[in-house]
């Protein structure tokens, strides 16, 4: 069976606390609107496709339990509804996305009444997450055949199912390989200092039959000198019109030492990480986090107190080091800036 | 004060143990060999050099607690000590050397009696240990000018005083140009799985007075990018005859991305680390040690229940990659095959 992020179930909304991985399965039972926000604030889910996906149920949601006795009052639930779910990540983009879009349909269907709306918008929902996870099939079916026959593939931090809808970005073409009878080895890279890697792939890994290797991050030049890897697959954050990858720290590291060894460096993500406005990744802001998440791990401190520390949580991987880009619209190679362009025009 | 690693008291051996530090200061009291195997094995002392003189008081130990009554009878005891240290470390190889030099002091004194052999061990324990501070010293002597204006190294582990009788060999230099007044700037790679160099270097470094920032190791290659490292420094647990370098996992990698960005790779090591006898780093053994270590870190588990994992200790550096060599002798530049060669007749 798929693993499901986020769905509907009862009349709620059901997640998958992510803070409690790998040691503990829970899912979260959203009730109420509120549950739906603090799910979003608090972490319980992640990943920008993810959360888009929760904040459509959770607008389905606030539909249902609205006791609206016409349209009008109903949109105006929803636009509070919106407000409400927007500010729990402000920059998160694909939750405005989803919660407008929610909106706009709603508001089509608003002359049918009350309980039209309520039946649109759990449908708008399962269209959302529908579309994500055939997102994830797609970039899977594209990025499957890039795999080398012998199958091993290294992966750092989480572009999983966890981070979408199910299925994945990075860990699609590895899933679908899989599913289609090829060998297949993953070398997971544990993702310091958040262990995306430890914690979330290596659980969904195991959760599917896939099998794997975890190993530290500075295993993996190891690994490439054994000539045990024979490509790389990596999510993004964002990718910019001329092909630079912002990604997960640790990344470019990577891709540098992909270049060394002979190694394609893939990167998948969906269409929508393109962002044709930033020409280049010099454009690209890179987050500094507290660095109190690199002198600790979970919770306990692992260096002496008042060390001075650095914590960039992404990097960029210049265009020179990406050997293709696989979308759920296909595949692209250099040179990335006309080819990333032309994506633009494709269905 | 200078940092003391591990010492003779009261008829046995003590040693800081280093796995609890930095946040508790606790001395191990070895009284048998048994417990001097066991504080090399499970790494409570660590880094070749101090090992090697953790081995070499080990055998002092067992000199002085053998019952034989001739000094055939004391060398066979004293090799069956040399055959248990060796095994606990197989890739140090200041291990076996120390432990064959004690037992060749045995030897030649054995002429006069068990008990002159008792007295000249425990003697020969103490040049070990005196010949290592003077030889932390020539090194960084012979590294300082090695590290540009500017100040910035970044150092992988731990190869600093705790690692040897005291000063250390990559922070030798580090330590040496602080001391000259210059300005220096560490950037200190965690050093998963163990953590030496949150552990132990930020550590040291701090007690030194010494600016550092602490990253995590896929943390190294975004710092290169952005130009902020001037040089690399490591230590070495092996180096063969044509320059290959053993050294902890992690090493490797870093001397790709030093080449990549063109920035100076250099090894600080006693030239007892250089092995002859090892055409070339093909032959080194790699350890491999408990994947535990990796999916836990200080006893916690950070990976799901039953997944895979590896955990090679080591790697190797191919002598392409590095610079030059730092040893007490002097600094060793390629060709390495011959320069090593003529070290040897070097005082």
């Amino acid at each position: 069976m798929e693993l499901r992020t986020v769905w509907w179930e009862e009349e709620s909304v059901r997640l998958i606390d992510q803070r409690k991985l790998p040691h503990t399965f829970e899912v979260v039972h959203c009730t109420e609107l509120a549950h739906v926000a603090h799910a979003i604030r608090s972490m319980q889910v992640r990943g920008a496709p993810a959360i888009g996906c929760t904040a459509a149920y959770g607008m389905a949601l606030a539909a249902r339990q609205s006791s609206a006795a016409n349209p009008e009052t109903l949109l105006a639930d929803l636009q509070q509804a919106k407000a409400t779910l927007d500010a729990q990540r402000p920059t998160a983009v694909n939750l405005a996305w989803a919660t407008a879009r929610m909106v706009r349909r709603a508001e089509a269907v608003a002359v049918e009444g009350v309980n039209a709306i309520k039946t649109a918008l759990l449908a708008e929902a399962e269209a959302i997450y529908a579309e994500d996870l055939a997102m994830c099939h797609a970039i899977g079916d594209h990025g499957a055949p890039l795999i080398p026959p012998r199958g091993h593939v290294l992966t750092h931090c989480n572009a999983g199912g966890l981070a979408t809808a199910g299925y994945g970005t990075a860990l699609a073409p590895i899933r679908t390989a899989f599913a289609q009878g090829r060998p297949i080895h993953v070398f997971v890279d544990e993702t310091r200092p958040f262990l995306q890697g430890a914690r979330l792939t290596a659980w969904e890994l195991l959760q599917a039959g896939i099998p794997q290797t975890l190993i530290t991050d500075n295993m993996a030049a190891f690994m490439m000198q054994r000539g045990l890897v024979d490509c790389i697959i990596v999510g993004a954050d964002r990718i910019a019109a001329n092909g630079d990858v912002a990604n997960k720290i640790g990344t470019y590291g990577l891709a540098v030492l992909a270049r060394y060894h002979n190694i394609p460096f893939y990167v998948a993500a969906p269409y929508s990480t393109i962002d044709l406005a930033t020409a280049s990744g010099a454009e690209i802001p890179i987050e500094e986090r507290d660095p109190a998440e690199v002198t600790h791990i979970a919770g306990i401190a692992i260096a002496p107190h008042g060390v001075n520390a650095a914590h960039p949580a992404f990097d960029v991987t210049p265009h020179e080091l990406v050997t293709a880009i696989i979308t759920e619209r296909g595949v692209v190679r250099p040179p990335f800036l006309d080819a990333l362009r032309q994506l633009a025009s494709k269905p």
